[in-house]
């Protein structure tokens, strides 16, 4: 499928970062949805580079809907966004163009495309392509927030600073992600957001950059969703958030530290709570073979340290074919974290509507046929 | 595509652990492949539960194939592969059917489905569902064999105990996947892997079940392989990766310790190496952007311990609708780690092989063509 | 796709004519749907060969459910049909295994397949795999026929007879599709039928064959199903049917007389009937942009005669590279059109649900939301 | 897959008739194609209204290509064709917006949009969605140009005129092909163009429009494309024949004629030709068992007459509920077919593209094996 994710929405992602435009054709909408252009705003926002932690490139990222949109609400036709790249300086990618920037696709791009790629700024592997993630990301979290679904990514691990973890039930993670709505940067601790964000300012000093781990939490997930093969709900969500660029890994709830403990402590026993099945602890991270069982999903994402450092490292010249030292130019991020953390969030956001929507479908067929004789026990 | 998997080569994977029958539907393998029945034999018998480390339920797992076979090739259509289920004690489960399994997916597949689910012995969700794709997998294996690609899994971790680690380079990995081949129970160190086996005798003793982390290596895959969206490598291994029941976590080369480095720690240095383009060190697993560069791919899948333990634990019954306690009858395994192993390696030949079609469709196009006047440069 | 078809509910196909069995996996089944076992025998029977005017080769076709099927409802997960091959003379094929036979696959499947086809009995080419999808055609049908879809086929000419035609009105169609359920063989007017049965026998005595056009029907479809591009309800069905072997052409509505009709005598005025919105007339089948309207669908299936003739007949020897002449032995049918009638309901019923399954994701998402404020019109 | 064609190479349709841009996304090209933009113009400007037998709406349908294309090559990565709407007079629709046109979509897309379709000028139903069509269909051409292929669309009829008809041999075919690449009017013999011209202008006249049928042929394509289930040639071909506007019926070969020949009549008999194996007649439009096998492809599309003519028709009106008359005001077409020959061509295009590009990809992968021992025998 490639470029495209999803078979009851389909999200098709388009654009290079310093070609014309990038874009999202999003296809599948029912029609009729009146989009809050607020939050597609405030989820934009959220992204944007800022200050002295994020790269010095600043882009509008202005979002124009250019068709499946008509008189404020979905027309049911695929729906277009594009963004139009303003603040390009190819000129800074002219020169290390032959010089393989380590870390960076450049090489494996390089072999994949045989020397057509475009390498300007990262072409479609740059992180700029997920400004359209985030903009269809923003609807699939409105809809999801009108089932009353809940989204929320905080940084975990920056280094070596952790900030404080969401909590096992429903209502503690209700009430920080309520916290983190109004965050500038997103930490549960203020005190610790404030220490991470001079490290970050220490390491762009350095010339360097600083990696860690984002957490994140969805509550009021409705149990059923996802399918034992080969689409389970960890299937989906990590399909998508290893497609974001820097992630190296995705774990859910207790994650790896399932390798310290035995099976009488892993286990997350059955429990009633006001008359609703629940389980008294949550390592498997609202998730049971595959299947969201209505706890709070939690999951972790490691983020590497932005590959573009400014200090001088080795490298191979594809030109002369001979190893050579690189000194990157142009602007880049010392930490990409704070950035990620609402890129993750539409990810889950597209991966749990397409679960939902999987189910519904069924469902709907059943409804109309009513011959649901022997009907949920639960 | 819930039950089926790929683009170019698709698996439909179907069947109940305590159903007649188990089996997968295998399309687009090219005609006249000469199949590798004994590498088959050899990967199911990985599979296999042995002696007190595993379940006592021994099937013998006789995979037939009853299509796309004829004279011993391929013939180019779906090639469907049949296992019957023999040792079925289902009266085991009778009584516990409305005892919900903590950490099973008893809860959430009952919701899922609405009270029709076959749940017994874990239905569609059970680890029995493992054996048709190692048998698929052995088929993604051959082919890649006759590439040249090479995949093997050993256990990392078994809670305390930690096994030497795949080595960066591609020569120390081959080594080292040699003499995997031979194992029975898959661990570098052989001292290590005797602990592990005593670790999880005791673990049986005391009624409890292990977890632990698999380290995979795949080396000479071609650079190049992946989707930048939404295919990466790493989206396309943890999608299939994540389906295997018990799986919480993946990460790919120093995966979650990327946390705690630096970018002028974390990146790979380019440099020559008789001519080829290698990277110094390989924090990324031979993966940049996505895409493979060549350089040994190196993953990391937790297993968390298998949920069915023989001590009493906290439920709900469902039929009542009352909280109750639950003791699990049957026959089971005290951890699943070693028969993993193989399931994990073949999640991986499965993947490699599709970004490898994808890859090898587009090429063949462009050779035909014969219009590629610039080449590639490396 | 290959093999497999649909995106809400998806179809695997396998098996060859002489292989073991033949059968087919049904995934995205909604659980809780008790199988009318009768309907899909009274189905079955409706395909098999009958009498002088169908082939000797009498399969039993016992279907066989091994997954997906608990406690006589569907569980969820896929289903699979399996039926076996048990009447099989291989040997009649073995002689002629080299000469190519005109109008069959023999010389396209052995180019594309590259001498590795099975080739016993037209291998997966056979007519013979309609059978799993008439199997499968009947859970479509069963849940369609729930929702009060009907559909149905008659022969609407073979080769100078010609049937009566279905009417313009749901309320014409109705009675005609209530007639035609008790029909052992598939006309409006009887003694149209006895003429027909006549000229196959006739044509079986002259060692040919002969073809036809089926015309089909299907009322109380729901307006709405559909997509403009590039799923119009005329593009998916019309994909199944050319899938059925010996389908050489498919036309909606008025078909190819749409070539001798003015926009002023094609277009299907609107009007109101009983409140309801309807066409004065329907050239257009039901369909409008691509998209069910309300009225009867109205298709037309052209048939060729079957292939296998016992007249002497030129062709290429593929072991000598020579010309030669072939007599074909075996046993074949003078006409499939009778045959075939319930293979294009299946294909019909298939595609109908799969277009309804998309529709009603959709609707159900947005009823979840209640965001439909402006709500429909008609 | 709704608004996505295409599992190799595939293509995202968006936009609206009325809307700011109408577009398609092209996922899976290989990288290093030099895009030849001098056919991608000459198609472009077959589709094109032009004088009194085309609609007054003349747009210049400027092609811009905004991702995918770096240095005069494809890099590999989606190619995203973009096309402004500039001769917009959304007026004209405005009044008729609530009153349903008989044959168009307009009553269709109301029930499955519920109202909230974008209804200016046949919103993403329209005929010039075909425009984006035409420009990635160019591309699909110019690779398969490269490999030899040639495919060119006639007026075979035109109401009562008909124009000859394609030869049955490659040779025959190849000198039509080229004779077609200068007409202005689409038809074998010029006199008979003329007839259609003047039979198109009197319609106008008359306020009135036509319909016909067009003829393909396609020569030079490899033998061995297609799939037996359910991805026939045919199947691919009607798919995406069917969802452009105005298409009832497509057939292959001798199509509908089929049902008028015997067995021994419509066999096409194997012979030899310069050692190569060839059909002595060609009633299969060079498809056997859904696969080609080397002879010219030919098939049929009835296009029905345009809906939108001048006179009054009856209709619905959506706002008051109660029966109207209708006096379509706007600018259209009295006759498509001339327009609609290069859309043919280029579906035509797209989709043998894909079957080859899904054949190349096993080949590729079997090639690099080297285990075809066995070897193709023709």
């Amino acid at each position: 499928m490639k470029n495209t994710f999803g078979s009851n929405i389909q999200y098709t992602l388009f654009g290079e970062s310093h070609g014309e435009a990038i874009g999202i054709v999003i296809d599948g909408l029912p029609a009729g949805i009146a989009l809050d252009l607020d939050l597609m705003e405030r989820q934009m926002e959220k992204r944007k580079a800022k200050g002295k932690i994020s790269t010095q490139r600043k882009e509008a990222d202005q979002v124009k809907i250019i068709s499946g949109y008509f008189n404020g609400h979905t027309s049911g036709t695929p729906l277009t966004i594009l963004i139009e790249n303003t603040n390009v300086r190819s000129q800074d990618y002219a020169r290390t163009q032959m010089l393989l920037r380590p870390s960076h696709a450049d090489y494996s791009a390089h072999v994949k495309y045989r020397g057509f790629e475009d390498y300007r700024g990262g072409g479609h592997f740059s992180g700029r392509l997920t400004a359209p993630i985030v903009a269809a990301g923003s609807i699939a979290m409105q809809i999801l927030q009108q089932l009353g679904v809940q989204i929320a990514t905080h940084i975990e691990k920056l280094h070596d600073l952790e900030d404080v973890r969401f909590g096992q039930t429903i209502e503690e993670v209700e009430t920080q992600i309520a916290y983190l709505q109004d965050r500038s940067f997103p930490t549960l601790d203020e005190t610790c957001g404030k220490a991470m964000i001079e490290k970050i300012e220490a390491c762009a000093k350095q010339k360097d950059s600083v990696g860690g781990i984002l957490e994140s939490a969805a509550i009021h997930v409705p149990a059923g969703l996802g399918e034992p093969f080969f689409d389970s709900i960890e299937s989906i969500l990590a399909h998508l958030l290893f497609s974001i660029p820097a992630v190296k890994g995705v774990s859910f709830g207790s994650g790896f530290d399932f390798a310290n403990l035995y099976g009488s402590e892993a286990n997350d026993a059955f429990a009633l709570k006001e008359g609703k099945i629940v389980t008294k602890s949550n390592h498997n991270g609202g998730i049971n073979g595959g299947i969201t069982n209505g706890m709070p999903i939690h999951l972790h994402t490691v983020i590497k340290a932005t590959p573009s450092i400014y200090q001088e490292q080795d490298s191979v010249d594809l030109q002369s074919g001979k190893e050579a030292k690189l000194t990157i130019k142009g602007r880049h991020d010392p930490a990409i974290l704070h950035r990620a953390a609402v890129v993750v969030d539409s990810m889950i956001a597209i991966g749990l509507l397409e679960a939902l929507c999987q189910q519904e479908a069924g469902l709907a067929l059943i409804k109309q046929m009513s011959s649901n004789e022997r009907g949920m026990i639960v």
